[in-house]
């Protein structure tokens, strides 16, 4: 694309601060078709201009791209050890990925791998996570507890928990936790997590934490099939974020409630994460690997692990499922 | 050390073929001390070759240092993937390692590390697994069967299943297996099994197994710690055995049960591992990561995990620990 066009935009949009272009005005100014400047307005959009389109009254740009400054995560960062080491790159296949290969060769705990794009975003069973340039927090987070794995999922509910409490201390979001750990505001997900690990049969060597949050997307930013059902923290405060002051907020709470775990055990952190959850007390399906099973969530077990009882008062115990909550 | 003693020593080893020579008529053929000859014929122990020491005849060669041919594993190899895709190297720090990164990287199922000498060979709990140039089998299986975690003991007992049948199919010698997966003869251990995980918190991606098989050693090819605890196959069958073949024959018998489990599950592979085991009955020690327990092991639960009866009859699952048998 004509990068005259593109920087016809910017000063246009520069020498009319906060008020709104038209199409036609624009590619009348810059001597090029509507459908060219619409283009373009999508290109500044990814990569990282926050900008608003309204009927009948044109573009505005909200706000410039908004880059994680790397040192900022660790400016004025109030941890000991969580997010202390940071390894950050601008784009990467998954930040899952790069954190694994770092734990194999013996990183220290607490490292924290974060990225601003990432092209091949896993999520929970396989799925894709969608993790555009610039508009969100793509990070994965080494821990290594000494645990065996059979409370790993202890920590799955734990994460859920600190990313719940940073992300509304900074931003006054709160966010409800779907078992085991999405993060929703108003049924749409804001959040989410998936826990990998590198283990032997006695122990956990690391846990891979990834971490995905929808930060600065506008509705347009999701892909259309998303659009009912995800959410961002600027969709919820009509705000944009400086993603490096939430990535601090998240790692406070995480070391916070990871040394209570280490000192008290799962029963505080089980608690809380209760507090949070809407899954329990409602009838819900859970689609496990080997069927279906509906039932009301009755609770979870001192390992993290989910208990459904179904009509025929018969308890299940979940260790892995997608839960569909039944409205 | 001079390399003209070391040709001479072979040289009068050959023109000698089955003969025992003194130390102290080699030192006079070759012009040297006593002291140097033993040393050599150390070093030469240390490359592979088989020598034999008796009181007041001397030193015998009784094989030449017998390598692995890597393309002797895949020669004749009766399986349909478990071992087809070798990785072979001479000298690494350990085959769990290479591994864990091929998995990362997306190798298929059935892969295979090999080495001749572990410089970092790891065992169970963080101990040192000693894997001395050309004498044993330190190997490295990548498997990725579809299940999720808490199973993953169930594979473990499968490991040890498969390398009993597949050394006793081999070369005759009839190994018992104290739980989960250490290969006993006679109460001496011929074999360690490390099981190690790539995960989530829904499944496994991958389970990389570790597998040391002391295999041609002589007494004096352990530390002296060890000499009274370990054992080989050459020590039990006073024969020096081709370790391509024993690999060939553990990878049939692991693809056997392996494909008989993801067919039937974990129930026949329980009935076999409980016809191999020595620790079921008997009264044992399980040194745990929280402490210590004594009690009888009566059996172990479908999951793999072992039920320990103490004194007061409270029975105890045992997820991880080392056992001490009590005889």
């Amino acid at each position: 694309m004509s990068s005259d066009i593109r920087k016809g935009l910017i000063e246009a949009f520069t020498n009319n601060p906060n008020q709104y272009l038209s199409g036609e005005s624009l590619a009348e100014l810059l001597g090029c078709s509507r459908t060219a400047i619409w283009k373009h307005i999508e290109a500044l959009r990814q990569d990282g201009f926050i900008l608003e389109a309204v009927r009948k009254k044109g573009y505005r740009i909200i706000s410039s791209p908004e880059k994680i400054v790397p040192d900022n995560i660790l400016f004025g960062l109030n941890t000991s050890y969580i997010g202390r080491n940071v390894h950050f790159e601008e784009t990467v296949d998954s930040t899952q990925n790069i954190a694994q290969k770092l734990a194999l060769e013996g990183a220290v705990e607490g490292t924290l791998v974060v990225a601003e794009e990432q092209i091949g975003g896993r999520g929970r069973l396989e799925r894709k996570w969608q993790s555009p340039k610039y508009k969100g927090i793509w990070m994965s987070l080494i821990l290594k507890p000494a645990i065996p794995i059979m409370k790993t999922p202890q920590l799955t509910l734990l994460i859920a928990v600190a990313v719940v409490q940073g992300i509304q201390d900074v931003t006054g979001v709160q966010a409800d936790i779907k078992w085991p750990n999405d993060l929703l505001v108003n049924g749409k997900k804001l959040t989410g997590i998936l826990t990998e690990m590198q283990a032997d049969s006695d122990r956990v060597h690391s846990l891979i934490i990834g971490i995905g949050i929808n930060v600065n997307q506008q509705l347009e930013d999701f892909e259309e099939e998303l659009q009912s059902s995800a959410t961002s923290i600027y969709l919820e405060t009509k705000t944009s974020w400086d993603r490096a002051i939430i990535i601090q907020g998240i790692m406070k709470q995480i070391e916070k409630l990871y040394l209570l775990y280490l000192e008290k055990g799962f029963y505080p952190i089980k608690l809380l994460w209760e507090s949070y959850s809407i899954s329990l007390g409602q009838k819900v399906r859970a689609n496990t690997l080997n069927g279906s099973i509906f039932g009301l969530a009755k609770g979870i077990t001192d390992d993290g692990v989910l208990l459904l009882e179904d009509d025929q008062g018969e308890v299940h115990s979940i260790y892995s499922a997608d839960i569909l909550m039944e409205t």
